[in-house]
């Protein structure tokens, strides 16, 4: 990274949001972060180098992969420098004097809301109030007493609101997954996870050779995911994760897949990021 | 399908969308079409058995998968009972009498809007409308001469509306695939393309193997999908759809695959309705 002016990294949700605890988690506490909701406002901002890094939410546990940022993947020339999992967590806070006895509305933004059903199925005396923000402004200290929010725990916690109930959340197993992005690629000493993306040449079973070049060395796939090809309808380009020493097996794994596609492009090798359990799904 | 009344398909869209439009493909003329724009609602009428069938959007060849549905074939017991494409064509109809000269305003939905950006490029005279049903109340005859509607090809037919132009759309391969849903499993003469979908246990190298079960009888798939497991992050169900005779060898690579999977369900049987070129695409 640059350094004659502070490292910055941009993110697309506000100050406290999870992917601002992804942005922390990735490049630490000493960086600036910039926040710019449109995503293609965020990835022009790093193609002209006014961002050293930027981060994006690929995936979620629960609802899936983020297609439109696998597209800007392959659209844009981006590089994976990293990932980490973000488990979504929020805090119920309220101003400092306010009590769990005291509270009678809950503000929350829609996606809190949704992922704190049963917090609220339980407490049918609380009303939630769909907010478009992460209720910080609620965070002032001549606020009612009567007013909660449920905030990401990243933000509860240097809020300096008073914390109500740590932890709230219907499904522990919720997480959204996110990835680092430079610019231009990025030498990294510890990468043992590869991404990348290719297409085939139309044959049957062209799929099965292509994963093959990854089977036959012992190497876990840890991701598939398809997209349309622009143009050419019901064809795909697919992209993969791979686990292993970019520059052994992987590197030869990939020689063998280029030979039998039409376009194949390495997205980034990094440290694998994911907490996973000792059963880490291997696809 | 039901004989003591008349038989009846549930579709999302309006009458006279690119759904509507599918549901005529699919089971022809004679056959009521009621609109339910709510899939659970959809659903639900189907296996209460309100529905014969229902029509049910499953992928863009632009925009892709569109996942909400395949979510829905895992979690309901539905039965895929055809296949359908539908190439996204607009027309531009006024009231009789209208011309093209006397056009100023053109009428469109979101989506015509987006399927039609070149057109009002090359048109900066007209001014787009955005409506949000496809301008069907604008084709009465006392309306005024200078408004037109973008609207589906299919419904420009039979709306007794004046065609200005017969199809206008900035990408001729914008298609969308639909499958026709049944609440119990059918058996159809001409099946030649199965969905299924799978789970597999945890294990390096499990998808390549499961692919084999296909590649190693010659079998093409022309599709697959992966979609989250709720509960268990990072690990996936595959939605696969392949060619061949069902009770050929398609049945003996089943249960390769059943051995091999947590689950396998076969989602249906039925013949092949995709208009490809000669070079259709396997994966």
């Amino acid at each position: 990274m640059k350094t004659d002016r502070e490292t910055t990294v941009g993110i697309l949700g506000e100050r406290g949001s999870f992917d601002h605890q992804a942005a922390r988690d990735l490049v630490g506490e000493g960086v600036g972060v910039r926040i710019e909701p449109n995503p293609e406002l965020l990835v022009a901002a790093l193609e002209r180098g006014d961002l050293d890094r930027m981060v994006l939410p690929i995936e979620n546990a629960v609802t899936g992969s983020i297609h439109e940022n696998y597209d800007r993947l392959r659209r844009h020339a981006l590089w994976i420098a990293g990932e980490t999992q973000v488990t979504l967590r929020y805090s119920l806070v309220a101003r400092p004097g306010a009590s769990l006895a005291s509270v009678r509305r809950v503000a929350a933004t829609l996606a809190a809301l949704t992922h704190c059903q049963r917090f609220f199925e339980q407490r049918p005396h609380l009303e939630p109030v769909v907010t478009a923000e992460a209720g910080v402004s609620l965070l002032q200290r001549d606020g009612p007493v009567t007013l909660a929010a449920l905030v990401p725990c990243f933000l509860a916690r240097w809020s300096g609101a008073s914390v109500l109930i740590e932890e709230v959340g219907d499904d522990t197993g919720n997480a959204t997954r996110y990835l680092l992005l430079a610019a231009r690629p990025v030498v990294l000493e510890h990468a043992d996870k590869t991404s990348l993306l290719f297409v085939l040449r139309n044959a049957p079973g062209a799929l099965f050779r292509a994963l093959g070049a990854f089977a036959s060395r012992g190497l876990d796939l840890t991701k598939i995911e398809s997209r349309p090809l622009r143009g050419r309808p019901w064809e795909y380009a697919f992209y993969l994760d791979v686990l292993g020493d970019p520059r052994g097996p992987v590197r030869a794994a990939l020689e063998e897949l280029g030979r039998m596609s039409q376009e194949l492009r390495v997205l980034g090798s990094y440290p694998e990021g994911l907490r996973r359990g000792a059963d880490r799904e291997a696809v």
